[in-house]
């Protein structure tokens, strides 16, 4: 689908510097892009990427300055850019509508129009699922989960398995049954092979535009807020809450029980053992406010740096302490 | 399936306090609650909780006072929640017997009376599997796998997939084929997308009654005791041997060949790189006794403030060594 | 397949010590196996082993003695022993050829002779697959793929998932189409339950001869080099670029964008944050190399004894610097 430059401008509000008419089919890395194919500069810094490129044209930051290549200048170059990728290859081309006959569907269940459903899906007892969502091979959604519109599953993921509950006596653990379930708002998307555990009573939660990455497990009675980010292999024990524009960086670790505020960013390999506050970033394991922790990590690496300091310490002291030297210092 | 609260409590050993004719029909959470259905309380020091629940009674433990609603106390309170939720509620209703015309059963493998196995389930040649076991969708189960009684495994979970191995000559890795079997003894529950590896040789062993939740890598040739608790998201290398009676907490690794004793707990992201013992609890990476790995981060956490201590014992020798100083201070 | 233990020593080109008329029929631990079998002695250090051993003959490295058994002599005697379980045991042996009827392949992919596809899998549009390659059941290969020759896919992993894209305009998450695909080359393994993301825009590439074990999430763009180990739960963000012949073990974390240099080893749990440069090897979180880590790492569990260090010379420091401890001292 080639387009006008000028054209593509218009579509995704960028301003035109350069030649307007050449023709673009495609979007591609600066690396990749052959003629005919628009670009994007992630980082302005690295402006001196646009001298090798093989693109015919290039999305850009307001800021950038380069007069080789025809430029679309933003403010939001990252959004402009995932609109260009919109404009020129759209979203992904189903194969076919509805509910594939290989897939495996509950009578009791029901599914709102537009819904498409691959082979392999399996589809439990009386789930509620909206309109054109999209569940890809072999996702399992275990019996009264409810799923909202527009909400996308990846492939081999978990809706609605039994949460991790066991009571103990006398070293045998009895099974709690699990007879709550998952709700997923409108607009979630799940990614591949990850797991939601159904509620022990009651609902576990994904709020309205959350995105949830790969390999994330999300425990019994969770809630998490509006447009959280949840990149992957994440693991949220049971009851924790989140508030709403939260993201959770790759293999953060959140204990059970704990209350995790609005607006909230978690680095990779974080462990959560205590609430956080609104409107903070924490890092590390345990977690530390960032810049505390930036701080504790730069001395830990330098641990034995600080180990000789004491030694040279205790070394002079040691000196300082023995009458002979410190008579000699006196004199 | 309403019963009277006098009848609840019998059936599960309650003390009854407070009037037992009214009508229960659910368990539902303090928060959650409506009239007609009973909650629990976990914590006793939250028995504030119980001001503002719409429960018609709530489950505690036998030192709770309370007396705005009836209550049904406990010397195991949790335990009597678990059975109040078997009695209101019972365990999963499966939507049909047997195994379902849409699983993939090799003729060799054989699967005892009252197993139900669920569509997009694959069971390969030669696997045994017990009675009463529950299989959940697109489980897959390799060749020679054995399970027992009552197992019951999650959605899109892997038994007898390859161990990890290959013995690499100049640069190439060449497979090693894994010729062992995973047995899974009596009444172990795994959760969703877990992987357990075949042994390469001999056998990879999960022990009668313990309980593997979400997400775990179980590497070949692993052996777990009797009655664990593998939370989610567990790695475990190849010929580890755990003892009975341990949990793992999330994200807990363990290396290669180690031996964990019995009744071990290991908190959440605890790296275990040498043997544990018996009875003990370890926390950390690298894995340590929990008294001590709670000084250890502790301490890592107020490594700014040993800097700060550092530097000035630094500024003090400094003055002390000075002979000006020195001499003053002898004056 | 019974075979002398002369023939078995021809074929693994191991030297015979002992009699070479006694009849081997298969391969088994040096704890688990009968007469009849041959064991694998892996660390010379562990010779006392061979002493309680019911194996008719052991595979040893050249250095070993050891006189009551008959021993197999090899130079790499763990190549060795892979010979012998392949020559004893052969791989795998599927129960069908070719396609099976219950995996889904669409009609515009193709797929190379001798490759077999096992129940349940997904086969996307335009997906191309090689020669000779195994597709456990439950794999699912998004549109677009290429797999190359011989590579063996494990049960229910995911090739081709939408990478983790998002552009956030006034707090909404607006999806990023995925329109690149995934590389895997020849020789290629990957386990279970692994999701490797399609990119952004290009290909996301496992390079030939890689393996790949169970539960890892490799991002959009990610670039794996030859002849690469990837362990387990190891999460690769998006864009990384890394050499030939690396290693990571279990739980590994690479933040995004980074640069890993050729034959880098890098423990488990290391979580990388920074370039890492050729023929190192990295552990720790964060990231440092070997060396400092140890040291870092020792110095991190005796924190306790550094601060105690750190007291005792304030102590000391306080009484030098108060006049009469330091007249006293002085006289």
């Amino acid at each position: 689908m080639a387009v006008s430059l000028k054209s593509l401008a218009q579509q995704i509000r960028a301003e035109l510097i350069g030649d307007g008419d050449i023709e673009i089919h495609s979007v591609n890395t600066l690396e990749e892009a052959k003629p005919g194919q628009i670009s994007f500069l992630a980082n302005p810094k690295y402006v001196k990427q646009l001298e090798t490129t093989q693109a015919s044209a290039v999305i850009v930051a307001s800021s950038v300055k380069f007069d080789r290549l025809p430029l679309l200048k933003s403010k939001e170059p990252y959004y402009a850019f995932t609109q260009a990728v919109v404009a020129l290859h759209g979203y992904r081309k189903h194969p076919f509508q509805g509910i594939h006959a290989e897939a495996h569907i509950d009578p009791s269940a029901t599914i709102g129009e537009g819904t498409i459903i691959y082979p392999g899906v399996f589809i439990g007892p009386r789930v509620k699922i909206g309109r054109d969502c999209v569940l890809h091979p072999n996702v399992v959604v275990y019996e009264d989960c409810i799923i909202g519109d527009r909400v996308l599953i990846h492939a081999n993921s978990v809706i609605g398995s039994d949460g991790f509950g066991f009571a103990t006596v006398q070293g045998i653990h009895h099974k709690i049954p699990q007879v709550g379930k998952v709700v997923l708002e409108d607009d979630v998307e799940i990614g591949a092979c990850s797991t939601l555990d159904r509620a022990a009573l009651g609902s576990t939660v994904i709020g309205k535009g959350s995105k949830v990455g790969n390999l994330n497990a999300i425990g019994h009675n969770v809630r998490i807020g509006e447009h959280a980010l949840i990149i992957a292999q994440v693991g949220i024990a049971g009851s924790v809450r989140i508030g709403h524009h939260c993201t959770m960086a790759g293999q953060v670790g959140v204990a059970g029980h704990l209350k995790i505020g609005n607006n909230v960013t978690l680095g990779a390999q974080t462990g959560v053992i205590e609430d956080i506050p609104d409107q903070s970033t924490f890092i590390g394991a345990p977690a530390m406010p960032a810049q505390q922790a930036r701080r504790v990590y730069s001395l830990f690496t330098q641990l034995p740096d600080l180990l000789s300091r004491i030694k040279q310490l205790e070394q002079k002291v040691e000196e300082l302490s023995t009458p002979d030297n410190a008579g000699e210092q006196t004199q």
